[in-house]
This record gives structure tokens, sequence and C-alpha cells, in this order.
């Protein structure tokens, strides 16, 4: 019953009618048919290379033998396969061997190997954050040795952020890098929780470490970034001796057993200092923004991927009568998609990962406008991207859990019995809501960094946007109704970012107290706007004979501003009288631990 | 940083001081200082016996070598300190070896086993049905032979319901039974999902089976139930050969891995009929509630297990500085439990366990009296009972999963490793809101049978006890406002139940639309009623020198009318206008399946 078929036309619709894909392609000179092409390609690797391999990763994990760590099988295959099909060069630039296409088109697809298998994605994944980082600090000859192998594939690259003591909180790291004779570094220290680690799928791994240089200052302002190769790296590129950095251990996990998080031990190990002395962590949240679009994409990918089976499953399960059927059918039993319980769990499913995939897709987009040639559309596009870039993070990862969640509910008891495959769903994608930033944090830099810290300007930017979108959609009588819905939801906000204002100066903690239910009330009226837009597209959508599909979207749109949207409501209130009860129990902690 | 400490005090706050005990257990002559005795040698059993077997069990799992099945090491001794300790007849009658004491206080303890090993409680949990259903149904022979093995925990029971085809449905099931000569049965079938359908704990395993006899009517009322013996029983009481019935496989689950969850093959097997036949279905319904309150009782022990690992780590992790700490103090981080974002998810699961455990215990109070000699009595606790039920069983397992995830959320990154045991949580607690029916059946069991079926005059009576205590609070200052918000919302409840029953005559249909939103609706309502009841019973506590303590209950109080509650808003929201979305997708559905 494991099912996936890439959402291909879905996608499209997204990408095309609903986010103007076609008018912002003009400048990369890409046309439809050609991303369409694209597409289906990536769509036949996800479903025939990666997908087959998702249960039987999960099944047999990963694997560490004398220091050295094994994928499960296959994995290695497919991403031979991967790199022998350039899809790791694909939006990187032509002059390192790249192809030069844009960013969003990788965002796009990454829901493909997402939804296939979000363990594999880990060892393909990381490579992109260290060219990112390589192109935005590394030297002329550091871009020319390492840059065409991470493009291509051929090596793989690691972040290597956290130690046991240091999570959330990286200032407390304390891994050690001393110079060395040749310009270099030694680096000694332990980092906890590495994706990739170590793994034998690439011929060499690139790690970035954040290290101290010595009497660097305390705290965050005193730490560097460093590039510390699995194997040194000789001058013309070929491999030397195997540097002093092993993995440890790796661990046991809730889920994405097939990814191999890895303890790192640094022994001495040699590395070379990327960007600026004590400015490691500013060079690291460079690319913050894409990486968390990441996750954020991971949890769309699994709700798609939960969804289909559901769907699928609810289709095919016959049990009891729908109370909306009519006798004269003489079925035993009908499918229990016919039931309306299920079909409340189905419509759930389909308004997390639909709208969460066209409010990924208007990211996308936002990252290649961010990077424009035209100053004022970049710094306008970078704007409302960093605004969104948490809410998409944090609230596409808590839908996406949802929805494997619900999942398992319409599988019923078969839904908890590991063969059918939508647990290990719910396993992985859990995930998403603690890495790149846990979804607090997340909520911290909403409100505290995007809409408290420039008081609030590019959040009424948004909001504007919302209420003009929302007057196009009242002349057409079907989307009346939701647009004077969606524009009152954004006069409540305007209403509740003044008082948030007027009390942020005040009582210590406040915004603290409220950051992560103003993240998801953000995220649900978003959420609610991804699927007006998707409602007005579907209308305008010209196709021949797709009365029911057409339907579908509406009815999913109204199901999403009757029994979705009402939740922001209990966030606002929760943010409007619920701050002094959360303020008073950490006074009441605090008095526990100093006594 | 696995911990688990038997929360006896709170046990007895929410036993005496807010469900009155006292007075209650006084028919049974039953005082406080036996049940405080009771309950820390349950404690001890709990912490020291079942806890150290829950990650273990759920590491090392089940085997199924030849046929036979084996439970995680030290499940079998366990069990059978069980037995010495007398555990298993606690409240069984006298007259077949029991103990006698109250129902409820089995309940009560049942929550420690569950806290501790969810897993393990398995084994033990499922005679009691049994000796329920024998003490029903069986002839005074069937009585002497089964009952004293099965209330000493000689033998365990199990309940033989699911097939594959029939799991919500059981009209569908196909299992055979033929007469045969001695007064007994032959049964034919395959049953799936049955929970310690074989193992080595006991001496005998004695099925409740539900089966068809020939010529039986189609559907859900042509089911018989019959008793069928892992091994035969001879008229002395002695084992005879073996029955054919065997385990033919175990389920590989996310969760409960100690648990053995069989498909279980009748070949033949010889079984005896229990009750009339064809009523199987209703014998077996006669202990619903009593399961269904188990289940709630485990959604409640996992939250109370997930609050103390969060509370602990939280206390223990240092990692940043809380927005609220003076920087005087010198610390060079904080406890993340002084960050407000991390109470906010403590106290979250404060609201789920404690105010969960008032209400477990409120419904187990209610068990007890509608077995009370006094009609009036039994028939009013009986109504409310069964209109409780479905609510305690379906909130309870929600919030018992929601309360496992925020613990997760509170250990980050350690949340996902499965050393650090609460990720464990989840996969265990997972099960509860499917199984005794899933919580989408608890919905229209609300709705349909409790609600509508009287035309609403239970809940009415309920809704009236809500309104009166909350008349008894508004003298109290500090209670006043709690109170005056707990009768807007009873009054909310009250009006759109008469909107639904306006409309329930209506669309095929509707009542299915809404009830599970109907469900938590409900669930979210009782939650603040049980929390406004432990904020008066903690204004009262006479104890000196825990000032600290009652303002934490009236602020956890407070939290649950402020960020817990206002979700009530949203699911009425949903239940007044999502019903036409819902019912337009099963049209679609149909239509698709249809053409």
């Amino acid at each position: 019953m494991s099912v996936y078929e890439a959402p291909v036309e879905e996608i499209l619709f997204s990408m095309y009618d609903v986010n103007q894909f076609d008018s912002h392609y003009e400048s990369f000179d890409l046309g439809k048919d050609v991303v369409t092409a694209i597409l289906n390609e990536a769509a036949k690797f996800a479903e025939q290379d990666l997908f087959p391999l998702n249960a039987t990763g999960d099944r047999e994990g990963v694997k560490f033998v004398d220091g050295s760590v094994s994928p499960p099988s296959g994995f290695k295959e497919a991403y031979k396969k991967y790199v022998d099909g350039g899809w790791p060069s694909l939006a990187q630039p032509e002059h390192f061997g790249g192809q030069g296409l844009p960013s969003s088109l990788s965002t796009v697809i990454l829901e493909l190997w997402q939804s296939a298998n979000q363990a594999w994605c880990m060892y393909s994944a990381l490579g992109e954050g260290a060219c990112e980082t390589l192109l935005a600090y590394g030297s002329d000859n550091e871009k020319s040795l390492y840059l065409p192998k991470l493009i291509s594939g051929t090596w793989t690259g690691t972040m290597c952020l956290t130690e046991a003591q240091a999570g959330s909180d990286l200032g407390l790291l304390r891994t050690k890098a001393e110079p060395a004779d040749n310009g270099s570094y030694r680096i000694y220290g332990s980092k906890i929780f590495i994706s990739s680690g170590d793994h034998d799928l690439s011929e060499n791994i690139v790690h970035l470490v954040l290290a101290r240089l010595p009497e660097a200052p305390e705290g965050s302002r005193g730490i560097s970034l460093f590039v510390v190769p699995k194997y040194k790296v000789a001058g013309d590129g070929s491999l030397g001796e195997r540097n002093q950095v092993y993995c440890g251990s790796v661990e046991h996990k809730m889920g994405l057993k097939g990814s191999a998080t890895c303890v790192m031990n640094f022994d001495g190990a040699e590395g070379f200092l990327l960007g600026p002395p004590n400015r490691g962590l500013s060079c690291m949240f460079t690319f913050i923004n894409k990486s968390r679009l990441g996750v954020a994409v991971q949890g769309l990918a699994q709700a798609e991927g939960a969804y289909q089976m559901s769907c699928t499953y609810a289709s095919a399960r016959l049990q009891g009568h729908s109370p909306c059927s009519s006798s004269s059918q003489g079925r035993y039993a009908d499918p229990i998609a016919e039931q309306p319980d299920v079909q409340r769990m189905l419509l759930s499913q389909q308004v997390f990962c639909e709208g969460g995939r066209v409010l990924a897709h208007y990211c996308a987009k936002l990252v290649d406008q961010s990077h424009s040639s035209d100053k004022s559309i970049a710094s306008y596009a970078g704007g409302l991207l960093s605004l969104l870039t948490p809410i998409a993070k944090g609230c596409l990862s808590e839908w996406g859990s949802e929805a494997c969640d619900i999942g398992i509910q319409v599988f019923g008891g078969h839904g908890y019995i590991q063969e059918w495959g939508i647990e290990q769903r719910l396993r992985d994608v859990r995930i998403t809501r603690i890495y790149e930033g846990t979804n607090g944090i997340q909520g911290l830099d909403l409100l505290g960094r995007k809409v408290l810290a420039d008081g609030g300007v590019i959040l009424e930017r948004y909001l504007n946007e919302i209420l003009e979108f929302s007057d196009e959609c009242k002349p057409i009588s079907k989307l009346a109704y939701l647009a004077e819905a969606m524009q009152k939801r954004v006069a409540e906000w305007q209403a509740l970012n003044k008082e948030i204002f007027a009390q942020a100066g005040g009582k210590k903690g406040y915004i603290e107290s409220i950051s992560f239910d103003y993240l998801m009330y953000a995220g649900y009226i978003t959420l609610a706007y991804q699927w007006l837009r998707i409602a007005k597209a579907s209308a305008a959508h010209s196709s021949p004979s797709i009365t029911i599909w057409k339907g579908q979207k509406l009815n999913a749109a109204r199901f999403c501003f009757s029994n979705i949207l009402p939740r922001s409501a209990a966030h606002r209130e929760a943010i409007r009288i619920g701050s002094d009860t959360i303020l008073n129990s950490v006074l009441a902690e605090q008095s526990v631990n100093t006594n």
C-alpha cells in the first residue's frame, strides 16, 4: 500500500498558475517546457530510485563498524546515479561547473527527493550549504579546489555546529583552532548530531566547522568558521592523507534511520579559516534562510507523501457504510474515503500539503529575486523572504508532522504497523520541527528579529499585499466571502500587532512568552492566503474538462477557512491573555533554582 | 535522564481534594490511610520493577520463534511479582478470590503501571475484560473453572475481535463456530491485532472470540461470543491438551514493541458459547466503558511520564540566558526551564496530565457508583459515565500524544535520540488514539449515541453541574473570572447544541462530518472544568507551607483557560461552518468511485 507518485501537475499548477513562474523565469530564459521535462526526469529518479529505498533504509539503518559508517543498501548506488544525472549541479554557478539554473528550481525539485526518501536526502543536501559558504567566503584558491567537486557531487559536505553542551546556544561551544605553520589550523574538539558526518557515498567529505581561535572573546562573538576535509587536498586537487577527523559513534534515532547522524571527533585535524576571524556565526547564517526553506520543503514533502498514501488506502479499504451512500448501490461495505470523518482528515492533509507547496514556491521565487541585479527588487524580496522563512520552516514542519500523524489515523490499526509505511513518515518528519533551529527559535526569530526589529515595516507591506490581493478576489462571486474573511483576519492581525508593540518594551520575557503562538498565528493566516491564491488561480484555470478539479480546489480552500484557519483565533487568544501565566511559571522556576 | 517517580501526592490530591473520595469510599469502608499504603506499594512496583524494563523492552521487542512468542527479558519475572503481590485481584469479587476493593482504585493504580511500562501492561490488562464478561455471561461451571485463575493472574486473557477485513466494522467478520458433540463449538478463522495473543507469562490464556454460528444473520446481528482457552481445561480445572489456536505471526509496530500483537489462527479450536447466540457484540460491549476508560488512563499516564522527563531535563539543561534572568546571577547559562517558551510547553503538559487525571478519577468514581445498589445513583452515574467515556478515551489519548510530542520538543535534538527515552513515549502512546475504537468512532459515539440519542438530556444535566459548580466558585475572588469564563463557554455549548439538534435530521452525513470536532470541543470545555475544580480544591487545601504549590495550581488553571481552552472556539467554528465542504468532498469521492 506504500505508494508515491511525483505530483508534477500539482507542482506546475503551483508554479505557473498560482506563483506566475512564467514571467519570473523569463529573465532566466527558461521555458515551461524545459521545466516540465526536468520535473518529469526528477520524478522518475524519485519514484524509481529513491522511493524503493525508503522503507528498506528505515529497517536496515546505518551500520557503524571499525570506525566507518555504512549507509543502508542501495544508498550509494542511488547517489552515484544522482551525480551521474547532474542533479547536484542544477542551480550552481556555471563558472564552477554548475548548470546555472535558478535556485528556485532546485527547491521545487527537492520536494520530490524528500517525499521519496528523506533519509537519503541527508547525504546529498548538505553539500549545498558548503558551496554557498565557500562561494561567499572562500579564497580563489579554496574555491577552485573545493567548488567543482562539491558542485558535481563527487564530494559532499557537512555542517559541524552542535556540541554536547552547545545546541540552540552556539555561544557555548568549545572546539578549538590552534594556528599551525602553513597558515592552517589544528582543530580539537567533539561535535554531535553531524548529519552525514561519515559515509562512503562520496570520495571526500568537506566539513565546515565552528571553532574558537586562541584568545577569542567568549560567547557567540568568538567563533570562527573552518573548512576541514576528511582527506587532505593537495594543491592540484588530488586527495592526500586522511585528516584527523573521525566518526566516534552514530546515533539511534526515532526516524531518519538511514541517515548517519554522527559524533565527529577532531583531534588536531588540519583546517583552514573561512571568512573573517570571530565572524563564524554570521558566515554560517548567510545561507540560513535557504537551509530553513529546505526544511520547510521536507515538511511539505512528507505531508504530500502521507496524503497520497492516505487517499490510496481510504479508497481501497472497505469498512461499514457511509451515511451518505444510497443503499441501492448494494456494496457490502463502502470505501472509508466516503466516511465524512475520513474526508475531514484527507482535506486537512490536502490543505497542509498543497497550501504548503504554494508557500514554499513563493519563498523559492523570493530567493531568486533576492539575488536580482535590480537592487530595489532584491531588497524587497529579501525583506519579505526573511519574514516568511521562519513561518515556512516552523509551520510547514508542524503541518508536515500533523499530516503524517493524520495519515496514521486514516490507516487505523494498520497505521501503527511498520509494514504499511505511514508511521515511518511521522518518525522521519518529526526532526524537522527541531533541526535548523527549533520551532521555538523560529518563533523568536519571527517576532523578535523580523517583526519587532524593523518596527513592523516589512510585515505591514506583506499584510497590504494580502489586502490588495483580496480586493482583486472580491468581484469573483465564488471567492467573495473568502476574500472578506481574509481581510477581516488581516485587520485582526494589524490590531494584534499594535497591542504587542505597545507592550513589547514592558515586562521582561513578554515577547518570548508569546512568540511561538505568534508564529502559528501568522502561519494559519498565511496558509489561508495561499488557499485564496489557489482558489483564484483554479477559477481562472483555462484547461477544459477540469470542472471537478476546480471544484475540489475551491472546496479545499473553503475547508481551510472553515476548519483550519479558526485555529488562528486560539493562538490570538493565547497571545493576548496567556503571557502572565507563563511568566509566573518562569519566576516560580527561578525561585526553585536559586533557593 | 529517563526518570519516573509515581506521583502519589498528586493522585491523592485528585482523589481526595478534588474528587471527594473520602465520602465516596465510606461505603467501601476504605480509609485514606489504607489507600495511601496501597498506592505507595504500587509506586514501588512501578518504579522498581516495571519502569526499568520499559526502555529495554522497547529495544529488545518480542521474539517469535518456532510458533512461540517470547516477550522481552524480565517481563515474565515482573509478571510473577505482580501476581505474587496480589495486584490482579485487587478489585475483583471476593467470591472468586478477589480482594473486593472498588473498581476505581484499580483504575487509579493503573496509571502507575502505564506510566512505568505501557507495553508490559498489555499482558496484564486484558484479563480484566475476560473476567467481566465471564462474570456477566458465564455459567456457574464456567465461572468456577475460569474466574479464580484469571482473577489471581495465573491465567491471562485476550479479546479476539478484529479480522483483516473487519476492524471498525465488526459486522464484516467471518470467523465461524461449528457445533460439536459435547456442547462445545469448533472455531475456524483468523484474527489480527490480538494483544498478548501468545506468550509464556501465564499458565494458560483465555481467548474471548467473536465468531458466527451456522446460518447466523449477516452483519453485526449474527455474531456470537466464545471462550477458547489456549490449553483445554478439564472439569477439575487442570490443564489438558493444547487447543487448536496458534499464533501465526507477530506485528512489527511503531511502538509498544514489548507487547505481542499477534495474528491468531483458529483451526477447529474448541470453544464454548458465552451469553446468548448472536448477541456477541453486545456481550462484548458490556465492559467497553471500562476498557475505554483504561485507554484514557494510558493517555494520562504517558502525559505524566513525558511531563516528568521534560521538567527534569529542562531544569538540568543549561543553554542561553532567560530573558527573565538577572545578569547578576553570573551563570554562564540558565536552565532552559527558565525560558518562557519552554515553560509554555511544560504548562501545556501539566494541564493535560493533571486535568486528565482529575477527569479519569471522576469517571472511575462514576464506574463505582454505576454499580450502586441505590438505583437512582446507579442510573445517574451510569448515564453521566456513558457521556464522559468517549470524551475521556478520545481526548486523553489525544492529549497524551500531544504531551509526549511536546516532550520531544523540550528535549530538542536529544528528543529525537532513542537513548533519552522520550520519543518512545510518543511511539507507545500513539496507539491509544486508535484501539478500543478510533477517536473518530469516539466522536460518533459521543454525538450520535450519547448526545443526540437521548435528546441531550444527560448532557444538559452535565452542563448544569458545571454551571452550578461555577456558581460556587464565583465568590472566591481568585476564581471569579475563571468561573465566569466557564459559564460563558457552557452557554455557548448549549447554543451550539440547539443549532446541531435543529440540523440533525437534515443533510445525510451532517452529524458524522462534525462529530470529531464536537468530541474535541466537548473535551476542551471538560478539561477547563476539571481545572476549575483543581483551582477550587487547591485554594481550599489546608496543608501548611504550600503557598507556592497553590499558586502553581491556580496559575496552571489560568493557563488552561488562556492557552488551551481557546481551542474550543476553533472546533466550534469548524462545527458551525465546516460540514458542507466535508460533505462536498464525500460526494466527489463517491462520483469518482461509481464512475
